[in-house]
């Protein structure tokens, strides 16, 4: 791979020292950033070297949660709670899926999120081999995960976390290292605790973090009240679950004294604040979570439930919700909400040391906003303009270590077109 | 003009009977649409026949509340709550504007409505002939008041009436009829109770509608109670300004029997809902406006304080936001969004007669979107694709009169690079 550089963009670093070069460059060999700065006045060092005039770049996006292959349920099922959605909607016509499914699905959504400038994503499924070839294959970044729901027999149970085991096993740091994997339990209230404690078990034997939906409505958390005499944050704690590293995703329903269980064991979470909003689970505490600390991400959770997977949604929408729902402007201002989509997105799937920032040894997923355009102008506010009137849909080229995977709005690593007719061929018969 | 037929796109009405015609075409002559249906087996009799290959076409939407103008303060100041945002940052800087701030500001919004699927807008400010101009020029459509502030001496407010009341009867029905005109007190915070009985008694004499802010914070309703002795709407009713078609924009913090007297009137609401979260004003009482039969459209407000002008943004919010805050999945359904952000847009402005819906006889504004990508498969549900996937940045073409404005994202009535060029130059100076 050659040794390229950028040169003329805003270069919006999302590092520690939040550093913004106007007139910036960013170059990258093979894998890894190997300069960010000004434009250096020696450019002959470098085998190619782009203009671009003006655009931003910025970190690839970090969607800590979500499940790739539900992009066939798109519009099939909307404006419902979730208990009815998911048992009468969701989980009936799940039922049918297939290997076909899973691949077609994913790769939607990987186009969908390439084009939209994420580039590491978090997956929750089954079928995962399915969704890990389609991320080797699309050049995207993943942390992936077979999601186990305990309901059937033991024998059932036992054949789930073997295939989940074996997953995260052979697939972590593959795909040149943009694969990694994680042990997921789909939650509390469809998991028993033995079944949560040997997958906890089993992680620990792994070395790996765990995935878990975590206290998403009210109805679940009142479940496991009765069921188990603890709110779900005690329950896993109790369950040990916390002592390996954790990512929550949802964990809308909590009381104080649960953000600090979560805040004690450094618990990630992923907040899907669009699809909480649709599926009326509700508003998560997000403002109260950064006060205590806790590494807080963004999700979209599935395009069934979304409906899309453009995280500049997400980015936008919690900048804007708590001031209005907190009758306070102050909450959340635009640095915040764009660290919650860069630099927390990887550190709460623990890559911070290669992904979510820009800065010289990080690998090189990076994204380049057409900035040519109305919704940047007057061009003084560049992280303003991103949250407040920016889109996924103004990404032009995309980067993943180094290698281009979206160029000019295009997605060069997967067909969209044939994407499009196998979705649809296979949505059909719905 | 010629007698042009789109054919082979999904048809979204937004008539009364909500029909979507999935292989449709719609075709119109000079400025209006002469068919909507099926694809007729006969073309031959169409100068131009185009294919759109399963787009989508819909109204144009109808955005009604802004300043255009203000565009030139976007990301100016963010993150600060209103009376603040406008004391300390806007009003100051307003102050210093010029006709020429007003040209490039207008510009540079219009772009930005065209291109995200606005035909028509309502603008309230000042240097209206600037924006009339404008309007008229790029081949928009808008309802346009020159907004009155109260404050200062007896003189200067007469010479802002005298000057509206010219705006109002000069420019209605211009612009081969694309302009209508309002009168606007600002609202009743910055106009005193007489002076606001002026402008109602202008309206009169004018037969021209009302467009006022209205309780859009809390610390505004105090005051008007503490001054007055009434809330916004009680003293607004007694000014006698609702016996005349009046336009409220936000209308955020309202007991229920202020609804009532909305509803008594049929006082038009501009629900500003990402305005409104972002300067942490509130959250308007939509659901039960709805329950009432106030008729509730969408309004951006300006990009100084949302901060785009892309509809698609508040259609897609108040889709989510209600059921988030209300614990119900259902509330305002995606087809009840797509309604607010057409016909009732139009109907909020009394120009449902013209546009809002595609309907044989109306005026042929219309947009068509790009749904040959990933964010709109599988392709089964095109309003829930629209409202909950869809992007103002998937408009490709748009006609208004049926006249084409925007070409495969491209403005064709005005210079994109030379207004970017003159809001940078003027912005500089702030």
């Amino acid at each position: 791979m050659s040794n390229t550089i950028l040169v003329n963009g805003t270069i919006i670093t999302m590092d520690a020292k939040q550093q913004v070069f106007k007139k910036g460059a960013i170059a990258f060999e093979n894998e890894k950033i190997t300069y960010v700065g000004e434009v250096p006045s020696d450019l002959s060092i470098y085998d190619e070297v782009v203009d671009v005039k003006g655009d931003y770049i910025l970190p690839g996006l970090v969607n800590t949660h979500g499940h790739a292959s539900m992009s066939l349920l798109r519009g099939y099922a909307d404006d419902l709670p979730l208990q009815q959605w998911l048992e009468e909607k969701m989980w009936p016509i799940e039922a049918t899926y297939t290997k076909d499914h899973a691949k077609w699905g994913t790769y939607l959504s990987i186009i969908e999120m390439l084009r939209t400038g994420t580039t590491t994503f978090v997956d929750m499924y089954d079928n995962m081999d399915e969704v890990a070839m389609a991320v080797d294959a699309s050049g995207a970044r993943a942390r992936l995960c077979r999601g186990m729901i305990g309901f059937g027999s033991e024998e059932l149970r036992q054949s789930k976390l073997e295939e989940a085991s074996n997953f995260a096993r052979n697939w972590n740091n593959q795909a040149n290292g943009r694969i990694t994997t994680m042990m997921s339990p789909h939650s509390p209230y469809t998991c028993t605790p033995q079944f949560i404690e040997q997958i906890v078990s089993k992680a620990v034997e792994l070395n790996s973090p765990i995935h878990i939906h975590m206290s998403e409505t009210r109805s679940e958390v009142e479940l496991n009240v009765s069921e188990y005499g603890e709110r779900p944050v005690k329950h896993l704690e109790k369950l040990g679950m916390f002592e390996q590293p954790t990512l929550v995703a949802h964990a809308v329903h909590l009381e104080e004294w649960e953000l600090d269980i979560l805040a004690k064991y450094d618990v990630k979470v992923s907040n899907n604040i669009i699809s909480n909003l649709k599926l009326a689970s509700g508003i998560a505490p997000v403002p109260a979570m950064l006060e205590k600390g806790i590494t807080v991400s963004l999700g979209t959770d599935s395009s069934a439930s979304n409906n899309n997977l453009d995280l500049f949604g997400e980015l936008n929408q919690v900048a804007l919700l708590y001031k209005g729902v907190h009758n306070d402007a102050t909450l959340i201002p635009a640095e915040k909400a764009l660290q919650m989509a860069t630099i927390h997105g990887a550190e709460a799937i623990w890559l911070e040391d290669q992904v979510g920032s820009l800065e010289v040894g990080k690998e090189a997923d990076l994204i380049v906003l057409n900035t040519k355009q109305a919704f940047y102008q007057p061009a003084h506010n560049p992280i303003s303009h991103i949250v407040y009137s920016g889109s996924g849909r103004d990404v032009k080229d995309v980067f993943v270590q180094g290698k281009q995977v979206v160029k000019n709005g295009e997605c060069l690593t997967v067909d969209e077109e044939k994407v499009i007719f196998e979705v649809n061929r296979l949505s059909e018969k719905f």
